[in-house]
């Protein structure tokens, strides 16, 4: 058997036949943008920049340099369908939040809500097609058909990530060229989009193989992998490439803040648990004083992404005073494992699990 | 480096080593005896006795045919605090399920309340002082100190298992040779001892290497292994062996019922969850009505093992009437990788990932 055979890697996608190793560096809403991507792309894996927090004209600014760098990269957008406010559900969020409010002295009547992070639409297509990213991925499903036939239209390579065998095969269906296995351990928002019911979410060991026996794609591992032992251990699953995110959370290059960083680099950074609390989505991050007061389940918390807006000037507060007591930490399961250190480095020491495997 | 020293296995504790595989096939009370020990036993990997629901009387009889084999073997207990029962409690639980006994046409007030399992006592002790079994493995932390001096005294190994890092530091400092990572993936009971709080459990993938850098004693990796690839990737995270179940569930040395086979092998396998239902712990299980109708960690249920007892003739009920409706139907996130094969094809298919790790 010829070796391209016995491990089919994300290489063989047209696009990243250059990429010196199967190995994509997580977009992270908040905490990266291209300098990160760059360093991550010029160390020989795929830089990505995440959009959802962007608007047009920063997008545009984001890609510009990655353009310029000639080395392949991936952009990522969350393509959920806003919903709707709902003022008794605002009303119950803000009445859970009131002792903080007066602790922290601030006005809940000077709050405006907010949408807080905007799905992928003909906007920021257009950016797109501008650069036409080699790699374009999704989170919470795919963009309606119209716009993901825009991104095909240059040639793009499409991924979105995947849960549940049933979200693997849909997104196939609707055009995925790899799916991105998110299990369980990984840190930020859980990608799924066909079941909100979190027991059918699947820790990595048991997703990467199922989905590699279910879609005929590239299924790209993440969660939980931090060093070169996780690479080694997702490649031996079947896996065709590896996803890290948190393991960059501590590089320089990453806009990482300080209360962020000091979490990581604590024992707290072991506790990590699904919360809806900072968007309203579950998302994985260290727990903290307010998931623990107010359950990191919380069910006042409006839908995704409406319950930012009431938490952010808590966040805020906080933070000015040197605490994450409000902040997102986000982070996946082996956040205890993330090291200072240039991205260069952790790139380097994840490569050495693709020898191994 | 020599081969013993790049990979540690579970061989070199002394009573193991003459073990064919690092392989341990997972205790399932309830589900098997001596026939699957015996048979994993031959075919090279480690069988396993399950105690927790077995009298003295009936352990001694499940232990002499391996004894007579004289290979390894390995003998579980539970080792949990028995507790008070608290008739509100009962009151609740028996509430909850009155609809259900109702359609059953089944008379609560002639239900005995009853214990279901018991954990690892003096009486034992004495069962396991007359065969001296190699490996005595505990759930849900370790026995009284006086107790676990009588099974080191013949010098057994001791393991429990871990499900966290200070859980496994704990072990060790309390007695354990060597710990078993318990995965969120697993089936059955989850094996936590120190803290309720389920956000704590980890996936496998980033567990087992937690515990590998956290103490000195071999790390068995359990959870979500159910085939070569899952036995790789446990030991490229570093793991000195691999322990599995839910694999063997379907062979015919196991007892497994009619319903919870027709179950594995159907599509609803894909879907399990954590349950507290069935004996007022959380353990994985296959999502089935009862724990849909009344949701999978419904707080009625009475601390461990007092569940079991009200909701033991439904499962009666139902299963006579070939359905699964009540029956805990223990399963592991591979749940639907099971075969219908002999146990010593699963040893053997599993087997090919040590010589690819």
């Amino acid at each position: 058997m010829r070796e391209n055979e016995r491990m089919p890697t994300i290489q063989r996608l047209p696009a990243l036949r250059d990429l010196p190793l199967p190995l994509v560096q997580a977009p992270m809403a908040g905490y990266q943008g291209a300098t990160l991507a760059l360093a991550v792309g010029e160390a020989g894996g795929l830089g990505s920049i995440p959009a959802a927090t962007l608007t047009p004209e920063a997008l545009a600014a984001e890609l510009a340099p990655l353009a310029a760098a000639g080395r392949p990269y991936n952009v990522n957008f969350f393509c959920h369908v806003p919903p709707v406010p709902e003022p008794a559900q605002e009303a119950a969020w803000r009445e859970a939040l009131a002792p903080y409010y007066a602790e922290a002295g601030i006005d809940p009547a000077a709050i405006a809500p907010g949408a807080g992070r905007r799905p992928f639409d003909a906007a920021m297509a257009d950016v797109l097609e501008r650069f036409r990213p080699p790699v374009v991925s999704f989170h919470f499903g795919l963009p309606p058909p119209e716009l993901l036939a825009r991104v095909k239209a240059w040639g793009a390579t499409v991924w979105s990530s995947a849960t549940t065998v049933d979200e693997a095969r849909w997104l196939v269906r609707h055009g995925a060229d790899a799916v991105i296995a998110q299990g369980l351990e990984a840190g930020g928002h859980r990608g799924h989009f066909l079941d909100p019911d979190l027991t059918r979410q699947l820790g990595t060991l048991a997703l990467v193989p199922q989905l590699v026996a279910a879609v005929p794609v590239p299924v790209i591992a993440a969660g939980g992998i931090a060093d070169a032992a996780g690479v080694a251990a997702a490649m031996a699953l079947g896996a065709a490439a590896v996803q890290v995110g948190t393991a960059f959370l501590l590089c320089p290059e990453c806009t990482t803040s300080a209360v962020h960083r000091a979490a990581l680099q604590s024992d707290t950074a072991r506790h990590t648990a699904l919360t809806r609390l900072f968007t309203g989505r579950p998302a994985r991050g260290i727990v903290n004083r307010v998931m623990r007061e107010l359950g990191p389940m919380n069910p006042a918390a409006p839908a995704f992404p409406l319950a930012t807006a009431a938490i952010a000037p808590l966040r805020a507060w906080a933070e000015g005073q040197g605490r994450g007591d409000f902040t997102p930490l986000w982070a996946g399961q082996q956040a205890s494992a993330c090291r200072a250190v240039p991205a260069s480095d952790v790139v380097k020491a994840l490569a050495a699990g693709f020898s191994r495997a």
